[in-house]
């Protein structure tokens, strides 16, 4: 028998998320039976959907239950397995949450080869958020060579992949970013044309800042904040120009509103400029893998597409470095180390 | 020479248009020159989008300038002619403006065949308001048979093209209209399943019985009026649905702001169903005229296709006539009889 230690939905957060809405708790997993597996997690991921799903409201996906694991993708190492299709010291990317131990049955993990990449990249670069930036700028908001696109949340793992990527495809990239560190990574490494600093330029200035490094408007925004920026960019969207709606941090807990443009006023630009706003989820668009792989792979083998972690030690760190995230304090792909990698345990 | 007699913009609207924003002028037209016709109006049309041409704010139309004529489609009789492609007696459909005479170089007319169906609907269901509501059903919020359809200001020029569209296409298909003499002709002419009387419902009521009507949530919006409406339909709407959005009545004078839902609310709501919010004008889709042609004129011609006319006579009233249209005041396409059929003048 394995003892797990988890970190649990203590309770729904009023507002923002706070530590008290976490608990860490230890709890005896059983052998694994026939045709299951039993892993210890490495790495966890930290991404900000995860705070929808602490709430209770209605969304795509059900919300996690009071007292239970708090859901997330990790990178694991087969301990022990009677699964035919696992063996020990296999590694596996799957949803096995804020835990340090879990039993699967095999359904929906994903091997992972660390001779190709770091495993954790199966969370990043080569997962969720990546696919999400490549099937944001190829299928639902698709851009052409020349274009002008802009990515907000540009260092985060989506956007620093959507940025790399919109480059790669001949765009001109324009990011908005929050602080000069990032701003200066964003053009000095990921390659984009302009990155403003959205801690340094309200909103005014923020518009008026995209104004001058878009002066005939916005083809295609990848849209991950609202707020603020959101404001900013909606009076700069060009005829014809898509936003691919792929996430709204800054409203997540109910902050933030008064930095919201009105709906009339969104409305008329969305009419009169003939615009696409469109929202999606990845994980509607897992039928694309093989094509996301096979452009985003050999860019990450290479090294031509850059990465940048913030690593928080320690799964009773979890809820801290989300909280962090949550208020963009992440740099790049957040992760959680929750164990030491194979081999060394 | 021609004596002319044009309503001009008088001034520029301060939130909802009034009489005082028009005024009637008399102006002399030189007789044609080579290449040029004189034609005489006979059928104007009204049409919402009139509305955005009065303010001096960005918009895809360059605003009707102070003192010059208000920009509309009209139905005419050639009454004189030095331009090879057109003869006295032809009728023609162009965008002649609010007036009774106008001289032309021949870009942009129609010739309209009074033997196919009556001239006045080269303005309505075979004009414009029908091409819209095609377009916006084919093109940019395509319906498959089966799904759930909702049309606001369902029996208007527009929407009541694309409700029977709608219906013949396969589409369960819901009205939100004015009052209950326009909502018992949608069901028991236009073959709407339901219709909706936003008089008679407040937001409260109206999602409440929009979604006693579509249970399994509203797959696409034919949105004309923004408001109350829209409000109501956004915590309809399927996921995976569809929003064209082609007008927004409501909030045309900067009214209504109050029934707007947050914007951070709609927000979510695109992103967690996955929406597909598209603009569009109806001009940027020309190419797709003989397509459209070839569906809705054998309708028409059939009788299949229902048609609604309110008809004010006398150019003098066309202003009283499209303050009412903004109000919803009209039953089916708003038109102005400016002068009698052709052979009868």
């Amino acid at each position: 028998m394995t003892t797990a230690t988890s970190i649990v939905l203590a309770s729904r957060p009023q507002g923002p998320a706070t530590l008290e809405n976490f608990r860490l708790e230890q709890h005896p997993l059983p052998d694994p039976t026939e045709g299951e597996l039993l892993v210890r997690v490495i790495w966890l991921s930290l991404d900000p959907y995860m705070r929808g799903r602490m709430d209770d409201g209605p969304s795509y996906a059900a919300p996690v239950a009071l007292g239970a694991v708090m859901t997330g993708g990790a990178v694991a190492e087969v301990v022990a397995s009677r699964h035919p299709g696992f063996a020990v010291g296999d590694l596996v990317m799957g949803a096995f949450g804020w835990t340090t131990h879990a039993i699967s049955d095999g359904a929906g993990l994903r091997k992972v080869d660390p001779r190709l990449a770091p495993p954790q990249t199966a969370l990043g670069v080569l997962g969720m958020p990546g696919m999400t930036a490549w099937v944001g700028l190829t299928d639902i908001a698709p851009m052409k060579p020349g274009e002008t696109v802009v990515i907000s949340a540009a260092t985060g793992a989506v956007g620093s992949v959507a940025g790399q990527l919109a480059k790669a495809r001949g765009a001109r990239v324009i990011g908005v970013a929050g602080g000069p560190e990032k701003c200066v990574w964003a053009t000095s490494e990921l390659g984009y044309d302009v990155c403003l600093d959205h801690h340094a330029l309200d909103e005014k200035a923020l518009r008026a800042a995209l104004r001058e490094a878009a002066p005939d408007g916005i083809d295609v925004y990848f849209e991950n904040v609202g707020g603020k920026t959101l404001a900013a960019v909606m009076p700069n969207m060009a005829t014809g120009g898509r936003i691919a709606l792929c996430g709204m941090i800054a409203w997540y807990s109910g902050q933030n509103f008064d930095e919201a443009l009105p709906l009339p006023r969104v409305w008329s630009t969305i009419l009169t400029r003939r615009l696409n706003v469109r929202g999606f989820i990845v994980s509607d668009h897992f039928d694309r893998s093989g094509a996301f792989a096979a452009e985003v792979a050999p860019l990450v083998m290479s090294g031509r597409m850059k990465l940048r972690e913030t690593v928080t030690d320690g799964l009773e760190n979890a809820p801290a470095a989300f909280l962090s995230l949550l208020e963009g304090g992440n740099f790049g792909k957040a992760l959680v180390r929750v164990g030491p990698d194979a081999g060394a345990a």
